[in-house]
């Protein structure tokens, strides 16, 4: 195995790392290797403190009015532009709130009226699902559009653009296969052809620095559990670029998006600002626990994390392929680390049972039907020995078989 | 001031209370009488308790596995089970998610759907505005769509009523007044007609109990942080009667709406039961403490609920008329007991400098634009003592003048 790490070597990279205090801001349970961060992030005492402080005095002591004295009905706006800073988006353009779900709704059903001579929606059949939904609940609202997807209707998104189309939704990074598009590059094709473009940012937001002012994007969606550690179902991201703030309109019309929510008036007059893409009453206690896990990334710089990142995920792939490589497993991430997120996917035709096994040993990735081992790499609490370990554990259960033990084949709701 | 009771006969009020030993069950600061429960429920040990294992333990030591083990995908379902017991819902039919306003989308779009020939929406214009902001946003998906509101087409909800009708989307307690509807007699009339009814139960459900099923209801929403104490901001719910459900469909067509959500489909195939009035990820942090709050509900007898609701509001409207009554008051809310919700409003021409001096006084309602002194009175931890030391304040305010001072005028953002 001559070129492959030891674990000497790996501890100096360890030694290396300048994210690697990052990972004392951090709970993780003693002996787990989490590769799951890219499905729920990790906790943090930050993320604790401002829970406690917002139920125990915010909302047990101070009561309703907290609502201006904590500032919570400012939160959405406030964590958006903090937020906004990681993907490139200047003050003004990104708002807290909702779900991912709802806010692909939004931009969809936005873009589409800033594009009201065109009826085409591009996605991708590979997209995560919930897009492609949201896509038809859209649709199912606005008579005659159509639905085009790369994967089914052409083999890349750049040829299903035309004059057309209205919109492109479209996963920064796939989230199954960890590939990345580029940013800058499509949205440029989608308005040569004169479409807006939607990106979805839920493996992008905390796994690599993206710049959507500076790729010209037009609207952008994400979640906050994933790399950005904001706790589980902690509210999603919307961003709509200056240039569209003023016309661009969405029907979920609630009073949290109204010019003059405390007016109470009859009728909607939408806020001139990202506030338009508010609705209703946020979730607070969720929304405090991001607040903590977002003031970590005021430290953090974007341009090591990636670098980080890729330096995991080579590795990784590096030391499975050197050891794990006699037992079926087969590479399904871009092997060049610029043109992939901060995951890894392996196909095997046991994935399941060896997630599981794994799982049981300690070793947290998680299983993508039919067939993917999906590892995910946060920089900011994942190290390069977690690395070595994990293949080690990997190495074992699939040179011992221990994944074929009836126990891991039972699968449960939720996977 | 005869037949006026005095601190004596109150006192023997509050030893009577079947209800009294709940105020246990809640976290009050000592010294406040807190009458804006209609708008923010108060905390709980219970609810804290939820929190503190949801995040310290689940999210922080169990992490992705919690979704099984913690059984937090399962949540909104049987949350809504919990709560749909207390506004007559039998199990299936309520679920807990996102927010009251785009449940109302959701609602609005699916009776609409199983009124194909109809176009009409009839709401109140003295409805909370949210609801007719989300009707305007369903009107402007759904061409042709008209809004005929009561209190500008027609004085009376009932008379605009006719076979054009699709759906009535109704306050089943006005926010600002605590005018109470006939739930069944209001649903016959829309069934008679041949339309669907949306019931808005937000100064309901906690408040006094309901018969949905009873009533023959459609649907319902409604938000759980008030009466029902969730936290601030905690998720909604939305009711969808059996009957229903197999035909009702919503364009918020989620991943977390799909028969097979983690089968990771191209296409969107609705769940057969309640699950499609889901859409995306919850905040599972705010629904935690919401089921610590709802745990609280198990042990209370709804009928005692009432009862002592109507106590609570029949002494304050006395009281205030009693002793304040040379103050320019004027009653808001209606005067018969079973005809109003657990609130009680006045009008004063002052109103926002007046509450402004009960608060800092530490009593505790609010101020709804123009004109309106509104004071909530959860019967859960309100007590008849509460109710004589908020008058005792209110009358010294407006004796002495003292809401005159300069500083009471200063409207802040938030109201």
């Amino acid at each position: 195995m001559s070129g492959i790490p030891d674990l000497v070597a790996i501890e100096a990279m360890d030694a290396a790392d300048v994210l690697r205090p990052m990972r004392e801001r951090f709970v993780l349970p003693e002996g787990l290797v989490y590769l799951d961060g890219n499905s729920l992030g990790a906790a943090s005492p930050a993320a604790f403190a401002e829970l406690t402080e917002a139920a125990r005095q915010e909302w047990g002591q101070d009561l309703i009015r907290s609502w201006n004295k904590a500032g919570w009905f400012e939160m959405p706006v406030e964590l958006g532009d903090q937020l906004g800073r990681l993907v490139g988006a200047a003050p003004g353009q990104t708002v807290v709130c909702d779900t991912t779900s709802i806010n692909v709704y939004k931009a969809l059903h936005a873009a589409m009226g800033l594009r009201p001579d065109r009826s085409v929606i591009v996605a991708e059949a590979g997209s995560f699902p919930t897009d492609l939904y949201m896509a038809e609940g859209v649709a199912s609202t606005r008579a005659g559009t159509v639905l085009r997807l790369e994967g089914v209707d052409a083999p890349s998104i750049e040829e299903l653009i035309d004059d057309s189309v209205a919109v492109v939704l479209v996963n920064h990074v796939n989230y199954k296969s960890g590939e990345l598009r580029d940013m800058a590059a499509l949205t440029k094709k989608a308005h040569e052809a004169g479409a807006l473009i939607v990106w979805d940012l839920c493996h992008t937001a905390g796994a690599l620095p993206v710049d959507l002012d500076g790729s010209n994007a037009d609207f952008a969606v994400g979640c906050t559990y994933k790399y950005l550690n904001g706790g589980p179902g902690a509210p999603a991201f919307i961003y709509v670029a200056n240039r569209h703030l003023a016309e661009a309109r969405q029907p979920l019309s609630g009073w949290w998006g109204h010019a003059r929510p405390f007016a109470f008036e009859q009728s909607y007059a939408a806020d001139a600002g990202i506030r338009r893409f508010q609705c209703g009453t946020q979730p607070i206690l969720s929304l405090r626990a991001l607040k903590g896990a977002l003031d970590i990334w005021n430290d953090v710089d974007m341009k090591a994390l990636r670098a980080k990142s890729i330096a995991l995920t080579d590795l990784f792939i590096q030391l499975v392929e050197a050891k794990c490589g006699a037992y079926g497993l087969t590479l399904e991430s871009p092997r060049d680390g610029t043109r992939r997120g901060s995951q890894v996917s392996f196909a095997h035709d046991n994935a399941y049972q060896i997630m599981q096994a794994l799982i049981e040993r300690g070793v947290i990735g998680d299983f993508r039907a039919p067939a993917t081992l999906r590892f995910g790499f946060t920089p900011l609490y994942v190290g390069f020995k977690d690395v070595w370990h994990a293949v080690e554990v990997l190495e074992d259960i699939l040179r011992t078989g221990a994944w074929k033990e009836a126990r891991f084949a039972v699968k449960s709701a939720v996977t």
